[in-house]
């Protein structure tokens, strides 16, 4: 009920999250922490995108509807206050889908085609000509999913620009042909601390490359992924010098450790040489450990009763049903659609 | 109501129209008449479909909004009788957005781009490749429209036959992926008398090719219209012998004329020669005139009282939601999208 009570001028910000798997270490770095900061300054709406997760999952909607539940876990764990934040369920507001379809007709074909974005994950998903539909307009719906809530802030990675682009040609041509300021541009947000590379080193700590630490990450999980990671590949003996520049384990110090003049220390070492990794990697669980403890055991809070977090979840939807409903109330009044 | 009292074994239809101008004889040759007939033996759905007309005439709303009511007005003008048919307007209604959003995923671009309707569409109205993702998407949008009433029968011309296939397409995929049988394929109805060709003989009647007879023409007009209505070309003299296939004047007294023995007279007289066009048209204007004096009556009776078709159309939306909500319902529960 925030934005009801005098905070119309605050800003707005939509951001979420796809609820295909719990969230990780890279979500926190990357957009949980964020969230925690914004909420206290913002209105902020954080939405479980389910369907959007079902673009590419429309056939394991099962796998879906549990992580939405996972999802709404780990937001909590961390610290996103739904008396600050409204969480919601995407598939729940049907103003978005009908806002979608009158934007689609702002949109050319040609347009989606050479959204990069999509471009790149068509290659990466390897869809090639199996495209569907829904796949290829979902950044219609990703315009109706900021608009319904007339954010102006999107926290997106610099890999989302061109859909934050996309909406905003989409506000401008619905303006113009509607000839009334209903719908608002939007910015893109990009955290400067955006990527969390996995424990393998290889790329962005991700659920499907099989390289993430968990939130909810047990403390024997935690250790055995600590572990085996992937440190400098030349750092056969102990005695010689080592890497710290794209070697994970100190990049998650920095991300995780508040003892900067330790890291300090153990970075100087590891570079001069003498230093194992295994001592490296201790110190790195402990700190992860100290930093997962307190959202593990929030987090098992929650989890011992889903029918609150689901009552948490319905209020939030409630919040945002209002908001997005009043939004398509004034999108269908310009469009001489009010009966 | 009619669903509701024991009717449920009646065989479902769904047709409609896009509210973009007044109805002609051609609408009535091609679909009013039989929805007149089927309203007695079928449980019948009559879209006014705005959210489709949309598609090409986003820039224009005020043209769709105002055609609404001349639809409407045609509707019960011909005795569609919204005791016996549910008449609806489209955008009133979020379940069919929600449905196309989830079709989406199950239709290839592919798929949409080798649609022959479509194809045929784009170039006859020069959009290249310019086409909007509206229109491109729009078949699923019909999909969700015959679906959401689970219509077993669709009336359409032979040129929309690609659009029933897409949709049985949407419903099979549809209910193998999610394992249970909620969607109801349904049959193409192409009627046998589906063409009128305009009074310039040139094509299909049109407002857009402005030779439509409107429903609502008076007298004057209708009269001015059947003066310059085509004939045979190379019927110069009256003493000629004239040709009546291909001649919309005959067309037009088969189809609408009840002396059979008169108008048969008529024919072979043309086609031995000595008798003149405009004793035909004469003839003809008498007998379009008997016509359309009871629907002209009927139209301006409603046209008093705009309040009380938007009473019969909110009726009518109100029965339609029912039904959608319910088919929308029993989609988002195999798709795990209960909460």
């Amino acid at each position: 009920m925030l934005f009801k009570r005098g905070c119309m001028n605050k800003e707005i910000i939509l951001t979420g999250d796809r609820p295909t798997g719990p969230l990780h270490l890279g979500h926190f770095v990357g957009s949980l922490q964020s969230r925690v900061r914004l909420q206290e300054s913002h209105k902020q709406f954080v939405m479980i995108a389910d369907v959007q997760a079902l673009t590419d999952n429309y056939d394991n909607p099962q796998k879906v509807r549990d992580n939405v539940l996972e999802v709404a876990l780990d937001y909590l764990a961390v610290g996103i206050d739904p008396s600050k934040t409204t969480i919601f369920i995407q598939s729940c507001l049907p103003q978005i889908p009908e806002l979608t379809l009158y934007y689609l007709n702002l949109v050319t074909m040609n347009r989606l085609k050479h959204n990069p974005t999509v471009k790149l994950e068509i290659r990466q998903k390897g869809f090639g000509d199996s495209v569907t539909a829904g796949f290829m307009t979902y950044p219609v719906s990703q315009a109706a999913d900021i608009t319904a809530f007339k954010a102006s802030i999107v926290p997106v990675g610099e890999d989302q620009k061109p859909m934050i682009e996309q909406t905003n040609e989409i506000v401008r041509n619905f303006n113009r042909i509607y000839k009334k300021p209903v719908l608002v541009e939007c910015k893109a947000v990009v955290p400067t601390f955006s990527r969390l590379p996995g424990i393998d080193g290889g790329g962005k700590m991700s659920k499907s490359l099989n390289n993430a630490i968990f939130l909810k990450d047990d403390e024997n999980v935690l250790k055995k992924k600590v572990k085996k990671m992937y440190t400098d590949p030349n750092h056969l003996r102990v005695e010689d010098p080592g890497q710290v520049e794209g070697n994970p384990v100190f990049t998650y110090l920095d991300a995780f450790g508040s003892d900067r003049g330790k890291i300090q220390d153990l970075k100087d070492h590891y570079q001069r040489g003498g230093l194992g990794d295994s001592i490296v990697k201790n110190y790195l669980f402990e700190v992860l450990n100290e930093f997962l403890e307190p959202i593990r055991k929030r987090r098992e809070q929650f989890a011992k009763d889903p029918k609150e977090v689901f009552q948490i979840l319905k209020k939030g939807t409630e919040i945002a049903y209002e908001k997005a409903e009043k939004t398509l109330d004034e999108v269908k009044s310009v469009m001489c659609l009010k009966y």
